[in-house]
């Protein structure tokens, strides 16, 4: 079993209304930055495990992210092993 | 001017407790993931924006970090300007 570090990145699906980024994006707005379009809040989790494999370790991000990482109905992820 | 898209990431300084993170490494073990060591939770928003140069937009996501998306007592952030 040799150490990786993996990382999860939870975004909205396209078209899912996210509420923390429009809230973000009129708070900028106020605080002056008016040449910002658009924001997108992503979540991203930096996993340390134990793994037989750089495949395995990547694998196991996945079933995670499925189980509990992210809602699969309205988030889409990515799964990178780091180091 | 010209269109940027800068990643503003956010993270807890060292030291920090993160309870989100501690609640997430306890589920990911009762869902029989007994490898995780360690589990991170960052944030990060992509801001699409523009300025006049990719250093502009790099200053301008800083200064939105400090002002509004870190809460620089705790929080380290990193901008990179992805395109």
């Amino acid at each position: 079993m040799k150490s990786f570090k993996i990382q999860v990145r939870v975004q909205f699906k396209d078209g899912i209304l996210d509420p923390q980024a429009e809230a973000i994006q009129s708070a900028l707005k106020k605080l002056q930055f008016k040449s910002v379009q658009n924001v997108r809040c992503d979540k991203a989790f930096l996993i340390s495990l134990e793994a037989e494999s750089e495949t395995a370790a990547q694998d196991l991000g996945r079933k995670m992210a499925n189980q509990l990482l992210a809602n699969v109905v309205m988030e889409n992820f990515e799964v990178e092993v780091v180091t």
